[in-house]
Protein backbone atom coordinates (compact mmCIF):
# COMPACT_ATOMS: atom_id res chain seq x y z
CA UNK A 1 0.00 0.00 0.00
CA UNK A 2 1.01 3.65 -0.53
CA UNK A 3 1.67 5.21 2.64
CA UNK A 4 2.71 8.93 3.69
CA UNK A 5 4.29 9.49 7.40
CA UNK A 6 5.03 12.44 8.22
CA UNK A 7 6.91 13.34 12.05
CA UNK A 8 9.99 11.63 11.96
CA UNK A 9 10.79 12.14 15.79
CA UNK A 10 12.45 9.59 18.36
CA UNK A 11 8.59 8.01 17.57
CA UNK A 12 8.07 8.45 14.21
CA UNK A 13 11.47 7.56 12.93
CA UNK A 14 10.87 2.94 14.39
CA UNK A 15 7.07 3.07 13.33
CA UNK A 16 7.88 4.49 9.83
CA UNK A 17 10.79 2.15 9.55
CA UNK A 18 8.11 -1.20 10.69
CA UNK A 19 6.18 0.09 7.58
CA UNK A 20 8.73 -0.07 5.59
CA UNK A 21 9.48 -3.36 6.30
CA UNK A 22 6.72 -4.86 5.91
CA UNK A 23 7.08 -3.74 2.44
CA UNK A 24 4.35 -0.76 1.70
CA UNK A 25 5.98 2.15 -0.31
CA UNK A 26 6.60 4.96 2.28
CA UNK A 27 6.23 8.52 1.33
CA UNK A 28 8.45 10.38 3.71
CA UNK A 29 8.32 14.14 4.22
CA UNK A 30 11.05 16.25 6.53
CA UNK A 31 13.67 13.61 6.44
CA UNK A 32 16.49 14.67 8.14
CA UNK A 33 20.56 13.16 8.62
CA UNK A 34 19.26 11.50 11.00
CA UNK A 35 16.16 9.53 9.19
CA UNK A 36 18.37 9.22 6.21
CA UNK A 37 18.34 5.13 7.00
CA UNK A 38 14.52 5.27 6.13
CA UNK A 39 15.38 6.29 2.79
CA UNK A 40 18.36 3.58 2.56
CA UNK A 41 15.57 1.19 3.72
CA UNK A 42 13.54 2.14 1.30
CA UNK A 43 11.39 4.78 1.95
CA UNK A 44 10.67 7.96 -0.69
CA UNK A 45 11.53 11.23 0.46
CA UNK A 46 9.45 14.36 -0.74
CA UNK A 47 9.55 17.92 -0.57
CA UNK A 48 6.28 18.62 1.26
CA UNK A 49 3.37 17.60 2.97
CA UNK A 50 1.28 18.17 -0.32
CA UNK A 51 3.66 16.12 -2.12
CA UNK A 52 3.11 13.10 0.58
CA UNK A 53 -0.71 13.46 0.91
CA UNK A 54 -0.91 13.28 -3.61
CA UNK A 55 1.33 10.37 -3.69
CA UNK A 56 -0.24 8.34 -0.89
CA UNK A 57 -3.72 6.15 0.15
CA UNK A 58 -3.37 6.70 3.65
CA UNK A 59 -1.61 9.54 5.50
CA UNK A 60 0.28 8.60 8.87
CA UNK A 61 0.69 12.20 11.17
CA UNK A 62 3.24 11.75 14.21
CA UNK A 63 4.11 14.73 15.22
CA UNK A 64 4.58 17.01 18.66
CA UNK A 65 2.03 18.94 19.18
CA UNK A 66 -1.90 20.76 18.12
CA UNK A 67 -0.39 23.54 16.17
CA UNK A 68 1.93 21.03 13.79
CA UNK A 69 -1.27 19.11 13.48
CA UNK A 70 -3.00 21.82 11.88
CA UNK A 71 -0.09 23.52 9.74
CA UNK A 72 0.75 19.89 8.30
CA UNK A 73 -2.92 19.44 7.97
CA UNK A 74 -4.17 22.98 6.35
CA UNK A 75 -1.17 24.66 6.09
CA UNK A 76 0.55 26.34 3.18
CA UNK A 77 1.36 22.81 0.52
CA UNK A 78 -0.61 21.04 3.32
CA UNK A 79 -2.06 17.45 3.24
CA UNK A 80 -5.40 18.51 3.09
CA UNK A 81 -4.46 20.67 -0.49
CA UNK A 82 -4.01 17.35 -2.19
CA UNK A 83 -5.16 14.57 -0.49
CA UNK A 84 -6.72 11.88 -2.69
CA UNK A 85 -10.54 10.80 -3.21
CA UNK A 86 -10.98 8.64 -0.24
CA UNK A 87 -7.53 8.95 1.17
CA UNK A 88 -7.16 7.87 5.00
CA UNK A 89 -5.36 10.08 7.14
CA UNK A 90 -4.74 8.67 10.79
CA UNK A 91 -2.82 11.17 13.08
CA UNK A 92 -1.00 9.57 15.87
CA UNK A 93 0.23 12.18 17.47
CA UNK A 94 -1.19 13.35 20.94
CA UNK A 95 -2.79 16.54 20.64
CA UNK A 96 -5.82 18.29 21.80
CA UNK A 97 -9.49 16.27 21.73
CA UNK A 98 -11.58 19.61 20.70
CA UNK A 99 -9.23 20.22 18.07
CA UNK A 100 -9.31 16.84 16.78
CA UNK A 101 -13.00 16.81 16.26
CA UNK A 102 -12.58 19.97 14.16
CA UNK A 103 -9.79 18.91 12.07
CA UNK A 104 -11.67 15.34 11.51
CA UNK A 105 -14.88 17.34 10.23
CA UNK A 106 -12.90 19.45 7.56
CA UNK A 107 -10.74 15.92 6.46
CA UNK A 108 -14.03 14.19 6.05
CA UNK A 109 -15.73 16.79 4.01
CA UNK A 110 -12.82 16.56 1.62
CA UNK A 111 -14.30 12.69 1.25
CA UNK A 112 -11.29 11.08 3.05
CA UNK A 113 -11.52 8.98 6.02
CA UNK A 114 -10.30 10.14 9.65
CA UNK A 115 -8.56 8.20 12.54
CA UNK A 116 -7.41 9.73 15.60
CA UNK A 117 -4.75 6.74 16.88
CA UNK A 118 -2.52 8.45 19.34
CA UNK A 119 -0.45 5.70 21.33
CA UNK A 120 1.30 5.38 24.75
CA UNK A 121 4.76 2.76 24.97
CA UNK A 122 7.12 5.48 24.56
CA UNK A 123 10.26 4.90 22.70
CA UNK A 124 10.77 1.09 23.54
CA UNK A 125 7.11 0.32 22.37
CA UNK A 126 7.98 2.64 19.61
CA UNK A 127 11.01 0.17 18.48
CA UNK A 128 9.68 -3.11 19.36
CA UNK A 129 6.10 -2.70 17.38
CA UNK A 130 4.78 -2.86 20.96
CA UNK A 131 2.56 0.66 21.33
CA UNK A 132 -0.70 0.94 22.80
CA UNK A 133 -3.53 2.28 20.23
CA UNK A 134 -6.54 4.22 21.22
CA UNK A 135 -8.02 5.04 17.97
CA UNK A 136 -11.11 7.39 17.37
CA UNK A 137 -13.54 7.28 14.10
CA UNK A 138 -15.84 5.62 12.95
CA UNK A 139 -16.57 1.89 12.32
CA UNK A 140 -15.25 1.96 8.33
CA UNK A 141 -12.49 4.23 9.33
CA UNK A 142 -11.12 2.27 11.85
CA UNK A 143 -11.19 -0.83 10.15
CA UNK A 144 -9.15 0.96 7.22
CA UNK A 145 -6.79 1.61 9.65
CA UNK A 146 -6.21 -1.61 11.83
CA UNK A 147 -4.14 -3.29 9.74
CA UNK A 148 -2.09 -0.35 9.52
CA UNK A 149 -1.74 -0.06 12.95
CA UNK A 150 -1.31 -3.59 13.83
CA UNK A 151 2.10 -3.01 12.11
CA UNK A 152 3.45 -0.74 14.73
CA UNK A 153 1.28 -1.72 18.05
CA UNK A 154 0.10 -4.46 19.95
CA UNK A 155 -2.59 -3.34 21.87
CA UNK A 156 -5.54 -1.22 19.64
CA UNK A 157 -8.64 0.01 20.91
CA UNK A 158 -11.49 1.45 18.86
CA UNK A 159 -12.40 3.99 21.98
CA UNK A 160 -15.25 5.70 19.55
CA UNK A 161 -15.67 8.26 17.12
CA UNK A 162 -13.57 10.81 15.98
CA UNK A 163 -11.70 12.54 18.96
CA UNK A 164 -12.50 9.44 21.32
CA UNK A 165 -8.95 8.02 20.34
CA UNK A 166 -7.35 11.54 22.02
CA UNK A 167 -9.95 11.96 24.69
CA UNK A 168 -8.38 8.35 26.02
CA UNK A 169 -5.10 9.49 25.32
CA UNK A 170 -5.61 12.48 27.79
CA UNK A 171 -7.40 10.36 30.08
CA UNK A 172 -4.59 8.10 30.51
CA UNK A 173 -1.62 10.39 30.67
CA UNK A 174 -4.00 12.21 33.91
CA UNK A 175 -3.60 8.61 35.45
CA UNK A 176 -0.54 8.27 34.87
CA UNK A 177 0.49 11.42 36.00
CA UNK A 178 -1.44 11.51 39.41
CA UNK A 179 -0.75 7.71 40.00
CA UNK A 180 3.52 9.28 40.11
CA UNK A 181 1.92 11.49 42.51
CA UNK A 182 0.37 9.01 44.80
CA UNK A 183 3.74 6.93 44.75
CA UNK A 184 5.29 9.71 45.52
CA UNK A 185 3.37 11.30 48.15
CA UNK A 186 3.34 7.62 49.96
CA UNK A 187 7.08 6.89 49.47
CA UNK A 188 8.20 10.04 50.37
CA UNK A 189 6.49 9.99 53.56
CA UNK A 190 7.48 6.57 54.50
CA UNK A 191 10.97 8.18 54.05
CA UNK A 192 10.86 10.68 56.37
CA UNK A 193 9.21 8.78 59.07
CA UNK A 194 11.77 6.65 59.22
CA UNK A 195 10.71 3.52 57.63
CA UNK A 196 12.85 2.31 54.29
CA UNK A 197 10.87 3.51 51.25
CA UNK A 198 12.28 -0.24 49.01
CA UNK A 199 10.65 -2.58 52.19
CA UNK A 200 7.36 -0.29 51.84
CA UNK A 201 7.41 -0.67 48.03
CA UNK A 202 7.52 -4.32 48.36
CA UNK A 203 4.98 -4.63 50.80
CA UNK A 204 3.03 -3.00 48.90
CA UNK A 205 2.68 -4.85 45.67
CA UNK A 206 0.51 -6.91 45.15
CA UNK A 207 -2.04 -5.27 46.95
CA UNK A 208 -4.75 -2.39 46.15
CA UNK A 209 -1.44 0.38 46.16
CA UNK A 210 -0.19 -1.72 43.34
CA UNK A 211 0.50 -0.37 39.93
CA UNK A 212 2.60 -0.25 37.16
CA UNK A 213 3.79 3.27 38.03
CA UNK A 214 4.50 1.46 42.05
CA UNK A 215 6.69 -0.99 40.58
CA UNK A 216 8.48 1.29 37.97
CA UNK A 217 8.84 4.71 38.91
CA UNK A 218 8.43 3.64 42.82
CA UNK A 219 11.59 1.90 41.97
CA UNK A 220 13.21 5.11 39.91
CA UNK A 221 12.30 7.15 42.97
CA UNK A 222 14.04 4.78 45.89
CA UNK A 223 16.93 4.54 43.38
CA UNK A 224 16.59 8.44 42.27
CA UNK A 225 17.16 6.87 38.45
CA UNK A 226 15.51 9.65 36.98
CA UNK A 227 17.42 9.58 33.42
CA UNK A 228 13.40 9.39 30.60
CA UNK A 229 11.72 7.54 30.40
CA UNK A 230 9.45 10.16 30.04
CA UNK A 231 10.18 13.82 30.56
CA UNK A 232 8.38 16.33 32.87
CA UNK A 233 8.05 18.57 30.22
CA UNK A 234 5.97 16.69 28.31
CA UNK A 235 3.71 15.16 30.43
CA UNK A 236 3.05 18.69 31.34
CA UNK A 237 2.26 19.80 27.71
CA UNK A 238 -0.64 16.38 28.13
CA UNK A 239 -1.77 17.15 31.13
CA UNK A 240 -2.41 20.80 29.77
CA UNK A 241 -4.38 19.59 27.18
CA UNK A 242 -6.86 17.72 30.27
CA UNK A 243 -6.89 21.33 31.92
CA UNK A 244 -7.67 22.95 28.54
CA UNK A 245 -10.14 20.26 28.19
CA UNK A 246 -11.72 20.70 31.70
CA UNK A 247 -11.61 24.54 31.11
CA UNK A 248 -14.01 23.93 27.97
CA UNK A 249 -16.09 21.49 29.22
CA UNK A 250 -16.66 23.73 32.67
CA UNK A 251 -15.51 21.03 34.93
CA UNK A 252 -13.44 20.71 38.03
CA UNK A 253 -10.21 18.21 37.96
CA UNK A 254 -9.03 19.29 41.40
CA UNK A 255 -5.60 17.04 41.85
CA UNK A 256 -5.05 17.16 37.76
CA UNK A 257 -4.59 20.84 38.27
CA UNK A 258 -1.85 20.28 41.18
CA UNK A 259 0.00 17.80 39.76
CA UNK A 260 0.03 20.87 36.32
CA UNK A 261 1.30 23.19 38.52
CA UNK A 262 4.28 20.92 40.55
CA UNK A 263 5.01 19.72 37.05
CA UNK A 264 5.29 23.65 35.72
CA UNK A 265 7.66 23.87 39.20
CA UNK A 266 9.92 21.10 38.38
CA UNK A 267 10.46 22.46 34.87
CA UNK A 268 11.17 25.93 35.89
CA UNK A 269 13.63 24.58 38.45
CA UNK A 270 15.77 22.52 35.56
CA UNK A 271 13.89 18.98 36.21
CA UNK A 272 12.07 18.51 33.15
CA UNK A 273 14.21 16.74 31.21
CA UNK A 274 13.88 14.40 34.11
CA UNK A 275 11.77 11.49 34.42
CA UNK A 276 8.61 11.81 34.98
CA UNK A 277 8.99 10.20 38.12
CA UNK A 278 11.14 12.62 39.41
CA UNK A 279 8.18 14.70 40.75
CA UNK A 280 9.05 13.29 44.13
CA UNK A 281 11.64 15.63 43.96
CA UNK A 282 8.92 18.14 44.67
CA UNK A 283 8.16 17.06 47.61
CA UNK A 284 11.68 16.91 48.49
CA UNK A 285 12.58 20.57 47.70
CA UNK A 286 9.48 21.91 49.26
CA UNK A 287 10.44 20.14 52.66
CA UNK A 288 14.32 20.63 52.37
CA UNK A 289 15.15 23.78 49.89
CA UNK A 290 17.15 21.32 47.81
CA UNK B 1 -0.22 -21.46 72.25
CA UNK B 2 -2.22 -19.11 74.94
CA UNK B 3 -3.52 -15.71 72.99
CA UNK B 4 -5.27 -13.34 73.97
CA UNK B 5 -7.69 -11.54 70.97
CA UNK B 6 -9.18 -7.80 71.56
CA UNK B 7 -11.35 -6.37 69.17
CA UNK B 8 -13.85 -8.57 67.69
CA UNK B 9 -15.49 -5.99 64.89
CA UNK B 10 -15.96 -7.13 61.37
CA UNK B 11 -12.04 -7.69 60.91
CA UNK B 12 -11.26 -9.15 64.26
CA UNK B 13 -14.01 -11.68 64.21
CA UNK B 14 -12.97 -14.12 61.14
CA UNK B 15 -8.87 -13.25 62.02
CA UNK B 16 -9.51 -14.37 65.78
CA UNK B 17 -11.59 -17.41 64.25
CA UNK B 18 -8.93 -18.81 62.32
CA UNK B 19 -6.44 -18.56 65.76
CA UNK B 20 -9.32 -20.66 67.09
CA UNK B 21 -9.54 -22.92 64.00
CA UNK B 22 -5.42 -23.54 64.32
CA UNK B 23 -6.26 -24.54 68.09
CA UNK B 24 -4.82 -22.02 70.28
CA UNK B 25 -6.73 -21.08 72.96
CA UNK B 26 -7.87 -17.86 72.74
CA UNK B 27 -9.28 -15.65 75.16
CA UNK B 28 -11.55 -12.84 74.20
CA UNK B 29 -12.60 -9.57 75.54
CA UNK B 30 -15.93 -7.66 74.64
CA UNK B 31 -17.57 -10.98 73.22
CA UNK B 32 -20.66 -9.60 72.43
CA UNK B 33 -23.49 -11.75 70.30
CA UNK B 34 -22.21 -11.14 67.00
CA UNK B 35 -19.24 -13.15 68.26
CA UNK B 36 -20.83 -15.89 70.11
CA UNK B 37 -19.88 -18.34 67.04
CA UNK B 38 -16.33 -18.10 68.35
CA UNK B 39 -17.21 -19.16 71.91
CA UNK B 40 -18.87 -22.09 70.55
CA UNK B 41 -15.86 -22.60 68.10
CA UNK B 42 -13.54 -22.77 71.29
CA UNK B 43 -12.83 -18.72 72.39
CA UNK B 44 -12.81 -18.21 76.08
CA UNK B 45 -14.53 -14.96 77.07
CA UNK B 46 -13.13 -12.65 79.70
CA UNK B 47 -14.52 -10.05 81.42
CA UNK B 48 -11.04 -7.34 80.70
CA UNK B 49 -8.19 -6.46 79.10
CA UNK B 50 -6.31 -7.09 81.78
CA UNK B 51 -7.67 -10.68 82.37
CA UNK B 52 -6.52 -11.45 78.78
CA UNK B 53 -3.36 -10.78 78.91
CA UNK B 54 -2.95 -12.26 82.70
CA UNK B 55 -4.11 -15.60 80.62
CA UNK B 56 -1.96 -15.20 77.54
CA UNK B 57 1.55 -15.34 76.27
CA UNK B 58 0.58 -13.31 73.00
CA UNK B 59 -2.59 -10.84 73.15
CA UNK B 60 -3.25 -10.00 69.54
CA UNK B 61 -5.66 -6.01 69.11
CA UNK B 62 -7.93 -4.93 66.15
CA UNK B 63 -9.33 -1.60 67.45
CA UNK B 64 -11.16 1.12 65.46
CA UNK B 65 -8.16 4.00 65.93
CA UNK B 66 -5.32 5.38 68.18
CA UNK B 67 -7.79 6.14 71.07
CA UNK B 68 -8.81 2.52 71.41
CA UNK B 69 -5.68 1.04 71.43
CA UNK B 70 -4.12 3.56 73.87
CA UNK B 71 -6.96 2.87 76.58
CA UNK B 72 -6.96 -0.96 76.05
CA UNK B 73 -3.78 -1.06 76.31
CA UNK B 74 -2.88 1.65 79.20
CA UNK B 75 -6.81 2.33 80.71
CA UNK B 76 -8.13 0.74 83.65
CA UNK B 77 -7.93 -3.07 83.76
CA UNK B 78 -6.02 -2.64 80.40
CA UNK B 79 -3.32 -4.97 79.08
CA UNK B 80 -0.37 -3.35 80.47
CA UNK B 81 -1.15 -3.79 84.17
CA UNK B 82 -0.88 -7.54 83.72
CA UNK B 83 0.96 -8.41 81.08
CA UNK B 84 2.89 -11.52 81.23
CA UNK B 85 6.40 -11.12 81.60
CA UNK B 86 8.20 -12.04 78.31
CA UNK B 87 4.84 -11.90 76.45
CA UNK B 88 4.34 -10.79 73.12
CA UNK B 89 1.73 -7.82 72.08
CA UNK B 90 0.72 -7.73 68.48
CA UNK B 91 -1.25 -4.18 67.52
CA UNK B 92 -2.75 -4.87 64.08
CA UNK B 93 -5.35 -2.47 64.10
CA UNK B 94 -3.98 0.47 62.01
CA UNK B 95 -3.27 3.36 63.83
CA UNK B 96 -0.85 6.39 64.52
CA UNK B 97 2.80 5.61 63.86
CA UNK B 98 3.88 8.40 66.24
CA UNK B 99 1.36 7.06 69.28
CA UNK B 100 2.90 3.73 68.19
CA UNK B 101 6.54 4.37 68.78
CA UNK B 102 5.28 5.52 72.12
CA UNK B 103 2.86 2.44 72.77
CA UNK B 104 5.92 -0.06 71.78
CA UNK B 105 8.55 1.70 74.39
CA UNK B 106 6.19 1.82 77.28
CA UNK B 107 4.69 -1.88 76.30
CA UNK B 108 9.10 -3.09 76.02
CA UNK B 109 9.67 -1.04 79.18
CA UNK B 110 7.63 -3.71 80.71
CA UNK B 111 9.92 -6.59 79.35
CA UNK B 112 7.50 -7.72 76.67
CA UNK B 113 7.89 -8.00 72.68
CA UNK B 114 6.02 -5.45 70.06
CA UNK B 115 5.05 -5.71 67.08
CA UNK B 116 3.10 -3.53 64.96
CA UNK B 117 1.81 -5.24 62.01
CA UNK B 118 -1.56 -3.51 60.45
CA UNK B 119 -3.23 -4.93 57.32
CA UNK B 120 -4.82 -4.56 54.24
CA UNK B 121 -7.00 -6.61 51.94
CA UNK B 122 -9.96 -6.02 54.23
CA UNK B 123 -13.33 -7.76 55.27
CA UNK B 124 -12.78 -10.70 52.16
CA UNK B 125 -8.90 -10.94 53.17
CA UNK B 126 -9.77 -11.40 56.80
CA UNK B 127 -12.19 -13.92 56.32
CA UNK B 128 -10.14 -15.91 53.72
CA UNK B 129 -6.59 -15.53 55.96
CA UNK B 130 -5.19 -13.50 52.82
CA UNK B 131 -5.24 -10.19 54.89
CA UNK B 132 -1.31 -8.21 53.58
CA UNK B 133 0.74 -7.61 56.68
CA UNK B 134 3.21 -4.79 57.24
CA UNK B 135 5.16 -5.58 60.14
CA UNK B 136 7.15 -2.96 62.49
CA UNK B 137 9.46 -4.38 65.49
CA UNK B 138 12.53 -6.19 66.39
CA UNK B 139 13.80 -9.29 64.14
CA UNK B 140 13.46 -11.38 67.55
CA UNK B 141 9.96 -9.84 68.30
CA UNK B 142 8.78 -10.09 64.64
CA UNK B 143 10.00 -13.60 64.33
CA UNK B 144 7.85 -14.57 67.29
CA UNK B 145 5.27 -12.98 65.87
CA UNK B 146 5.67 -14.47 62.61
CA UNK B 147 3.55 -17.39 62.88
CA UNK B 148 0.64 -16.22 64.51
CA UNK B 149 0.73 -13.95 61.45
CA UNK B 150 0.86 -16.66 59.10
CA UNK B 151 -2.75 -18.22 59.96
CA UNK B 152 -4.19 -14.24 59.16
CA UNK B 153 -2.50 -13.61 56.38
CA UNK B 154 -0.50 -14.81 53.40
CA UNK B 155 1.72 -11.61 52.61
CA UNK B 156 3.43 -11.00 55.49
CA UNK B 157 6.58 -8.16 55.51
CA UNK B 158 8.84 -7.07 58.03
CA UNK B 159 9.41 -3.33 57.01
CA UNK B 160 11.26 -2.05 60.30
CA UNK B 161 11.76 -1.29 63.52
CA UNK B 162 8.67 -0.81 65.79
CA UNK B 163 6.09 2.05 64.37
CA UNK B 164 7.65 0.84 60.45
CA UNK B 165 4.48 -1.45 59.75
CA UNK B 166 2.02 1.70 60.76
CA UNK B 167 4.17 4.41 58.46
CA UNK B 168 3.67 1.11 55.67
CA UNK B 169 -0.24 1.41 55.86
CA UNK B 170 -0.55 5.09 56.57
CA UNK B 171 1.81 5.16 52.87
CA UNK B 172 -0.56 2.43 52.05
CA UNK B 173 -3.56 4.25 52.04
CA UNK B 174 -2.19 7.42 50.76
CA UNK B 175 -0.97 5.54 47.66
CA UNK B 176 -4.59 3.73 47.23
CA UNK B 177 -6.91 7.52 47.80
CA UNK B 178 -5.01 9.43 45.57
CA UNK B 179 -4.78 6.30 42.97
CA UNK B 180 -8.70 6.22 43.31
CA UNK B 181 -8.60 10.07 42.76
CA UNK B 182 -6.49 9.78 39.81
CA UNK B 183 -8.58 6.95 38.47
CA UNK B 184 -11.96 9.21 39.12
CA UNK B 185 -10.64 12.20 37.33
CA UNK B 186 -9.50 10.53 34.34
CA UNK B 187 -12.74 8.31 33.91
CA UNK B 188 -14.26 11.80 34.43
CA UNK B 189 -12.51 13.80 31.97
CA UNK B 190 -13.58 10.81 29.46
CA UNK B 191 -17.05 10.55 29.92
CA UNK B 192 -17.75 14.66 30.03
CA UNK B 193 -15.58 14.84 27.01
CA UNK B 194 -18.21 12.82 24.98
CA UNK B 195 -15.91 8.93 25.23
CA UNK B 196 -17.28 5.98 26.94
CA UNK B 197 -15.37 5.48 29.83
CA UNK B 198 -15.94 1.94 29.91
CA UNK B 199 -13.97 1.84 26.55
CA UNK B 200 -11.11 4.17 27.83
CA UNK B 201 -11.25 1.98 30.83
CA UNK B 202 -10.51 -1.14 28.49
CA UNK B 203 -7.91 0.45 26.59
CA UNK B 204 -5.20 1.81 29.24
CA UNK B 205 -5.48 -1.85 31.30
CA UNK B 206 -1.67 -3.07 30.60
CA UNK B 207 -0.67 -0.05 30.02
CA UNK B 208 1.34 2.26 32.41
CA UNK B 209 -2.18 3.88 33.35
CA UNK B 210 -2.81 0.03 34.90
CA UNK B 211 -3.67 -0.94 38.73
CA UNK B 212 -5.36 -2.50 40.61
CA UNK B 213 -7.44 0.47 41.17
CA UNK B 214 -8.53 0.95 37.51
CA UNK B 215 -9.37 -2.52 37.40
CA UNK B 216 -11.46 -2.95 40.39
CA UNK B 217 -12.62 0.90 41.40
CA UNK B 218 -12.26 1.94 37.83
CA UNK B 219 -15.41 -0.55 37.30
CA UNK B 220 -17.28 0.56 40.30
CA UNK B 221 -17.23 4.01 39.27
CA UNK B 222 -18.19 2.85 35.90
CA UNK B 223 -21.18 0.34 37.11
CA UNK B 224 -22.30 3.27 39.68
CA UNK B 225 -21.74 0.29 42.10
CA UNK B 226 -20.59 1.67 45.60
CA UNK B 227 -21.87 -0.35 48.12
CA UNK B 228 -18.57 -0.88 50.34
CA UNK B 229 -15.74 -2.40 50.19
CA UNK B 230 -14.00 0.23 52.18
CA UNK B 231 -15.82 3.29 53.46
CA UNK B 232 -15.05 6.78 52.65
CA UNK B 233 -14.90 7.48 55.93
CA UNK B 234 -12.34 4.93 57.49
CA UNK B 235 -10.34 5.99 54.69
CA UNK B 236 -10.38 9.53 55.54
CA UNK B 237 -9.28 8.40 59.01
CA UNK B 238 -6.14 6.94 57.60
CA UNK B 239 -5.53 9.84 55.56
CA UNK B 240 -5.57 11.55 58.39
CA UNK B 241 -2.97 9.51 60.34
CA UNK B 242 -1.03 10.82 56.98
CA UNK B 243 -1.41 14.23 57.24
CA UNK B 244 -0.65 14.05 61.19
CA UNK B 245 2.10 12.61 59.97
CA UNK B 246 3.46 15.33 57.60
CA UNK B 247 2.71 18.17 60.49
CA UNK B 248 4.78 16.42 62.83
CA UNK B 249 7.10 15.96 60.61
CA UNK B 250 7.25 19.61 58.99
CA UNK B 251 6.67 18.33 55.26
CA UNK B 252 4.05 18.75 52.69
CA UNK B 253 1.70 16.40 50.39
CA UNK B 254 -0.13 18.27 48.26
CA UNK B 255 -2.64 15.65 46.66
CA UNK B 256 -2.80 13.72 49.96
CA UNK B 257 -4.11 17.07 51.77
CA UNK B 258 -6.71 17.85 48.84
CA UNK B 259 -8.17 13.92 48.44
CA UNK B 260 -8.46 14.45 52.43
CA UNK B 261 -10.76 17.29 51.96
CA UNK B 262 -12.83 16.30 49.12
CA UNK B 263 -13.37 12.84 51.27
CA UNK B 264 -14.55 15.53 53.71
CA UNK B 265 -16.92 17.15 51.79
CA UNK B 266 -18.22 13.73 50.55
CA UNK B 267 -19.19 12.72 54.08
CA UNK B 268 -20.81 15.75 54.73
CA UNK B 269 -22.86 15.03 51.88
CA UNK B 270 -24.10 12.22 53.26
CA UNK B 271 -21.58 9.60 51.07
CA UNK B 272 -19.48 8.82 53.99
CA UNK B 273 -21.16 4.88 54.07
CA UNK B 274 -20.46 4.30 50.88
CA UNK B 275 -17.23 2.94 49.05
CA UNK B 276 -14.27 5.36 48.69
CA UNK B 277 -14.23 4.38 44.88
CA UNK B 278 -17.28 7.11 45.42
CA UNK B 279 -15.04 9.93 44.99
CA UNK B 280 -15.81 9.99 41.55
CA UNK B 281 -19.11 11.67 43.11
CA UNK B 282 -17.16 14.90 44.10
CA UNK B 283 -16.37 15.57 40.31
CA UNK B 284 -20.20 15.02 39.60
CA UNK B 285 -21.84 17.20 42.03
CA UNK B 286 -18.69 19.80 41.91
CA UNK B 287 -19.59 19.80 37.87
CA UNK B 288 -23.24 19.83 37.79
CA UNK B 289 -24.65 20.05 41.51
CA UNK B 290 -25.71 16.64 42.27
Amino acid sequence: MKIGFIGLGVMGRPMAGHLIATGHNVFLHRVKEVSQDLVTAGGIALDSAAAVAAASEVVVLMLPDTPDVEEVLFGDHGVASCLQDGALVIDMSSISPVATREFAARITAQGADWVDAPVSGGEAGAKNAALTIMAGGTEAAFARAKPILEVMGKRITHIGSAGDGQVAKVCNQVIVGLTIEAVAEGLFLAARAGADPARVREALTGGFADSAILKVHGERMIDEAFAPGFRIALHRKDLGLAIDAARALDVALPNTAMVHQLMGAAIGRGDGDLDHSALIRNLQVLASGE
